[in-house]
């Protein structure tokens, strides 16, 4: 049976502060929450303490901000279509606009080489078109 | 024709100690000694004398340690879910408990960050679900 | 609706250039100039001008040597399947062998590991049934 | 005899569009036009074409967000050190605060994790120390 | 002037949950919670809440194993001699030997290749040499 | 006490293999076959048996095609300079010229990008100077 980690943390402040954060970006978190709950509950703890609570708490940038920081290390870091999807999805919630993820991916061409980036333009992609979204220009 | 390298093997003292290493981890090798066989038949070869043969037939670790530590190095490395799958297997065969896996995993999130212990926790997942193991706590 | 990017960088002489290397090696770029030309149409370009103009156009290695040289990399570099069989396609039809290529990620066993090395023949193998082409020995 | 890859490329536009640039971004590149120009001269002569001049000549980003795009795609790659301190000085001459680039890069301990970020600010540390910068918080 | 992020952080449980366990592995932290307190103090923070106070608190693992995990994960990831060190000899204090680390990692020669393995051997050797410690087989 | 490897593995006919294979290539292995040897001594029994004995070996490449091979994975890979300086030399006693390195390095700049291969192109640097050779382009 799938346990729901959003409920067994009621009463964590921290997690509920990562719920909160991860809620206003767009997502109620139905797949972070549940994926891995039978198999490792405590990742849809950490990712509701840690990255949503703490990391996405902290002042400094602004939600598109950490978003293009976000998938500019995904594309980096390679085999990581999934995350890089799922951030994509919440950076457009935020506000970033297609074109800025373009823009920043294209840029990193010279520096992670044209491999890494077409891997993540073509998750880009699909990203956009689910969601009827492709900038006119890149 | 697919060729069976473990035919082409026999009287070859090296590999034989592979193969029955892998074996007695409970895998025949039906897969790994035939499935590059026509393209890179002394891929299997290797594999035989000098992953399963040399490197497992050495003394200090036990198989359990060993398939954690594959494990570990193969969730870091990325881009490994074939792998995973097939090291999973048999660390469940040595007695690695599902447990163990995951809270090596788990801990591994400082060190290879959160995309990386998804995507291996993943593929430990359906790996458990096939075995009808799933642990009770992570 | 998608855009040619060779239609758009006709008068072009450095994407000219690479287009017509891209041609020479057998491969008239369906796919590379018109997959990313709604999100990102300078990605076409860039492979145009930079990778297949200005790169493809150096002297001192012969297509089968940069073939060689791209695929040794990009199996290295891990998550790149698709760009590795593209590869691969132009590098046969610039006349290397599966053997030579077989070898080649055959001897890298040592520097990039196993799983590394099974990825990339595991997509050559695919690349050589569509052709019909294996290898008799590896 | 060192080679000074600017004077060979005069006359070239996009090569000055892209020496233009970097000087604009503070560095004369003493260094990047002339360290490899012995023994690979196209290098300063790609650095300065499609690096600084397409690359940096898009429209879209400016620069601050150009080098924080560029920050942490290297913090993510690793093995980048010398290009980290080169790019963190052109972002601090671009008006990228310290606290910027901290924040970026302490937001990214969920995907790259503590020894890549570590790495980075340490390397950030000695270039902030360089120029008198240190973040009151981070 | 350097900060000292263990004073700041007094009063914070999961932080001196983080900190006990750091000194009970025999560390006690003067590296750790002082080299970026100037630059970015919330690393020490999240390594002493986060790394130390959440991951290490977790039951399952016990302080061998755990170093162990993150020894391969290290070496796997490349680019992490100092951590790589660091966490060497945080698990020599809690009791993994010389031959213990030595025997994972040469296990680990077919998963991530002789550069990595050789690399995080010759870090291991200089931690060793300067604790006196040199297996005897390996 | 330094082990030397090569006196322990005298009568090991795959070991004597790699070893003359190794001295073909103008080194005697005094590095390679003691540097570990008190630490893990079976890296150099593994390094003489399966990379030089092995893999080097096979028929199929010459040795500058080998080092050619080796020198573009482990550009690739990342964090490997010191492999990389002593492959080059292999490579270049082995008949490999500085432009062909130096032209496979920079053909590889659109695959792995410029950080990868300015570190390359700089331990290059490094070595053909101690040998007094650069090349007159590239």
């Amino acid at each position: 049976m799938t346990r729901d980690i959003r409920e067994e943390q009621q009463g964590n402040p921290r997690f509920a502060r990562g719920q909160a954060k991860l809620e206003e970006l767009g997502d109620k978190g139905d797949a972070i929450f549940t994926s891995l709950s039978e198999v490792a509950p405590d990742m849809g703890r950490y990712v509701g303490e840690f990255v949503f609570g703490d990391l996405y708490g902290r002042p400094g940038l602004d939600d598109r901000q950490r978003q293009l920081v976000t998938l500019c290390m995904l594309a980096a870091l390679g085999d990581t279509e999934r995350q890089f999807a799922f951030h994509l999805g919440l950076g457009l919630n935020a506000g970033l606009t297609p074109q800025e993820v373009v823009d920043s991916l294209v840029h990193g061409l010279a520096f992670i080489g044209f491999p890494r980036t077409f891997n993540a333009l073509n998750t880009a992609k699909h990203v956009f078109a689910e969601r009827g979204l492709l900038p006119a220009t890149g």
